[in-house]
């Protein structure tokens, strides 16, 4: 049991620390992977804060890990000593379920096991990517294309694939019209790759503060959510509805800008029900959806696409000691538009 | 400017009363109906009861008409005089949007011609099917084959479409696991159709009470919805659930029901938003849609496939003087499961 560096949320309210934890012993089909970069999700901070629920502290969080591979178990066949690899959202699932079956682990019927928080199949609880290393079960482990900016992948693991997945799923390409609802770390990778699947792109933001970044990312249109005027002139336009956005949005407003079939698809929730009026889904058959995550192969599948169409995030990278300062900037959504920790600071 | 016996609402709460009223003179693309039957929706009793809003009343409803053509305008190329034909919840619609030139004119941008309520292209409101004749454009006119029982035909034309269509649109059928909420009127069309296109039907009503009805209209399994263990049973279940309640439903419940890729569509709405946790919508990435009736075309499919399946609403025929008295088993669900007005005591 390998003890190494790590930065963790000791209760709701303390600043982050350094401090050290305990990976697991590299099992026949684990990999051990030295952890380079680690992106700093929204989810990282609502998990440690409590806004999701009771928390199992000292927890370390992060959920977009990019390293390379320094010792594989005996039964490993996919990774390699050496090779450049992800870990993002989930490090397990029940393999046995329809869902699991089917090859979408993301809806695990038994519930994955998270990347941190989660109780893994020893019993302990998984501590996150905010770590010099991490231990994961090959079939969890993505290949990052060498294309890829090295720091520039780890948001692709969680913002890229959450984005990816709604966008492929619902057929995003050329002859699609597909709206973003905000551009922060989310919305801003479903621009990029919106944009890049050939469809035709609307940011909705609440101001035209990120208009130009917008239509550089790949956007034909950019309009401000403040201006009510908005909502007349997209009525009826849009296949596809992508919303990043987390807090809650007037349902019947952006439903209203779905046209035939078009579907509104939420990867980011607020914690209390929205009101929906269901008249406003008979207009124009529309349906309002949710997805979480992608699967494992739609994850390789998402990095394989970002290499092909030299697609990253936009990130700034900060050092360990920078996180409870890059927290209190992304809760104020200044950050354009992805921390990315410099794991070597926490050597 | 034919005058012809009607039954009207003359106000939220005095009861329906026999009158005269207009139809318009047959123009080239119109067709004259002698009205044989008249079923009784419960849009009806909510539109004369002002539910839905303000009522121009004096206001004859009725949307599910069958009868015969007795005149046909000099263009008119689809029907004849002695075609038995239908007429749904519209008669025109604006053919002219993207829906309309798509064929979708049920969803018509500029809003369709209601068959009662709506105001017409001549300025005047259109009047329902409780009377003895109406004239209707052509185009709005459905083939009635002649296999199907002429007083069971009328239900077809909004209880028949209304479910159909989101059967068929989200393609019930062989292999697909679907729920019906509530047997009523269109919870019973629901039932027939998705076990004539060969879905596995379970129909989750609040009691037992109609059990044996369900499985003689072809489902497999039928659950109240009133005990909780329901809801454990049948978790993650469902390709399609068909809500044909127009009260509220406990939303996170029935969406728990979903599969993988399962869709929760709703055809009767409540005047009030629905909260939904959207939480709820990330596991089995589950959809929560509406649909409102059909197309013209696919209300003929739908009559084409009643015709070759031998699918037929289960009726009570009353007499005009029976409709208040109907009204008000209705709204005690006292009914197995349409009414249907003959309209020759109309004459």
């Amino acid at each position: 049991m390998p003890t190494v560096n790590a930065v963790a949320a000791t209760s709701a309210t303390d600043p982050l620390v350094r401090t050290t934890i305990k990976r697991r012993d590299v099992g026949p089909r684990d990999v051990l992977i030295e952890v380079s970069y680690a992106g700093i999700c929204h989810s990282d901070i609502h998990t440690v804060r409590g806004d999701w629920g009771p928390v199992p502290y000292p927890l370390t969080v992060g959920h977009e890990i990019v390293g390379h591979v320094t010792e594989v178990g005996a039964e490993v066949t996919r990774h390699a000593v050496g090779d450049r690899v992800g870990v993002g959202c989930m490090v397990n699932s029940c393999r046995e379920c329809e869902n699991c079956r089917a090859g979408q682990e993301q809806y695990c019927l038994k519930g994955n096991t998270q990347t941190y928080a989660s109780l893994d199949r020893d019993g302990t609880v998984t501590q996150g990517g905010y770590s010099t290393h991490i231990v994961v079960d090959e079939d969890f482990v993505l290949s990052v294309p060498s294309s890829i900016p090295h720091e520039a992948a780890a948001p692709l693991l969680c913002a890229g694939i959450t984005t990816y997945s709604p966008l492929a799923h619902w057929s995003a390409g050329p002859g699609k019209k597909v709206a973003v609802v905000g551009m922060g770390g989310l919305g801003h990778m479903a621009v990029k790759i919106a944009a890049a699947m050939g469809a035709a792109v609307t940011v909705l933001s609440q101001t035209l503060g990120k208009q130009d970044d917008g239509l550089a990312f790949g956007a034909k249109h950019f309009y401000a959510t403040s201006d009510p005027a908005t909502f007349e002139t997209l009525a009826n336009t849009f296949d596809l509805i992508v919303n990043t956005v987390s807090t809650p949005i007037d349902m019947g407003a952006y439903l209203s800008l779905l046209r035939l079939d078009g579907t509104l698809v939420s990867v980011g929730a607020p914690s209390e029900p929205l009101p929906v009026q269901v008249f406003s889904l008979f207009g124009n058959r529309r349906s309002f959806a949710g997805s979480s995550i992608g699967s494992i192969a739609e994850t390789q599948e998402m990095l394989d696409f970002c290499a092909e169409h030299g697609i990253a995030p936009e990130i700034e990278v900060i050092d360990a000691d920078a996180i409870n300062e890059a927290y209190e900037r992304v809760l104020k959504s200044d950050v354009r538009y992805r921390f990315v920790i410099d794991i070597n600071s926490l050597r």
